[in-house]
């Protein structure tokens, strides 16, 4: 069974680094499974940021949506998915089910063979956002965090770049 | 003396079923100790399930206000209080003196004789708010966590549904 | 060399105070150095609400930009910086290159005798902010964090008031 380890923290934390090690320890290649859509300059930015970092011994998917997919068709190496806060926003962009998809990749899981390292957001520790949509976006993003979480053999806390042992 | 534990975290990051669990670890039954007030649908949806959550082995009271006088008159069994950031708000929307409520709820502690669970928001790791009121909240629902952390046994920080022990 | 403790955490998490008590630890007088700018009344109340907390033991300097200077004319005693995140909002708004300073700051580390007690704020716990310059600050202050725990001996996150060990 798959090992599964969820590193979450909040923006520039860490979180990518921290999860490019964890999973780069677990493999000598790996996967990069991207959930970023290049919207705007800003998120390209971003985006070509992350890749400069990353070398030869990763190969590059991505999934912005059908994530539980990819997963079943890279499960021959140890696997990065960066990040599952993104993927949700994706998802919830294009009014797709994200429970449903939630449930799908929480049954995947136990049928894995290799290595999945989770990234996501922390997006709740600020003031309650007067925006509703943005409130409910916040409380998908804790769920699916504590979804996952409660799957993962591990969870780690970002913290200026450290890892905070969960669990 | 009554064992206090804190329980803070952001956005449904399960402080309240971690809350539930260590109250009910504590006794048979036990109360719960409602702050909410439903001004709203949402409020009422959210209100609603965690109510679904809770069995008969709970006893609610509503307490948007007086906290201090609710938990001297249920001294006779483990009670969670869910949450103190929605007691501070209510106090502050009412104008009500929200130091002065503190001190009484810090003065009564030392003398009750059954536990008390407390949950609370951790609201202060986001951006400063543009709005004056929201930063003057967020101080405040800061200030009032450390008071109740430094009267308090245990305190946990809840992250993605885990407990994370800081006291 | 220098010990190195940086303590982070949110607003009114008891940041300031956790410093203070870490560096009065460390000799029995110690300089504070401010890098609050008191441009509004807001800002004057917090100042001296943190000034009424000093006693005779801590000298004051104020470095709203010249961290590194004053770190290199103060390297008698133990120094608390309070805080590193409002340095970085002087010399953003100023239009001064805050990479170029922290490189400053990062490389007289090492060379510093006496210890440094950092402050910082986690920013980065909330909704992503629809300001593309609250976007581009909070991502900043998370940089500059991380960049001064990797050159820390000690990293602290304080929850209500209390300490919680990162490194």
């Amino acid at each position: 069974m798959a090992r599964i380890h969820l590193i979450t923290g909040g923006a520039r934390s860490g979180k990518s680094a921290l999860a490019e090690a964890a999973t780069l320890s677990l493999g000598n290649h790996a996967y990069y499974i991207a959930t970023a859509q290049a919207f705007d300059d800003e998120m390209r930015a971003r985006i070509s940021i992350h890749r400069a970092r990353r070398t030869e011994v990763w190969k590059t998917h991505e999934a912005p949506f059908e994530l539980a997919a990819t997963l079943r068709a890279t499960d021959d190496a140890p696997r990065l998915v960066d990040c599952l806060t993104l993927w949700l926003s994706n998802l919830i962009l294009a009014e797709r089910d994200w429970e449903a998809e939630t449930r799908e990749l929480l049954a995947l899981l136990p049928v894995l063979v290799h290595p999945v390292v989770f990234v996501s957001n922390e997006v709740g520790m600020g003031i309650v956002p007067e925006n509703g949509l943005a409130r409910a976006f916040r409380d998908a993003a804790g769920l699916l965090n504590q979804r996952i979480a409660a799957a993962a053999d591990e969870v780690t806390l970002a913290v200026a770049g450290l890892p905070l042992k969960v669990k």
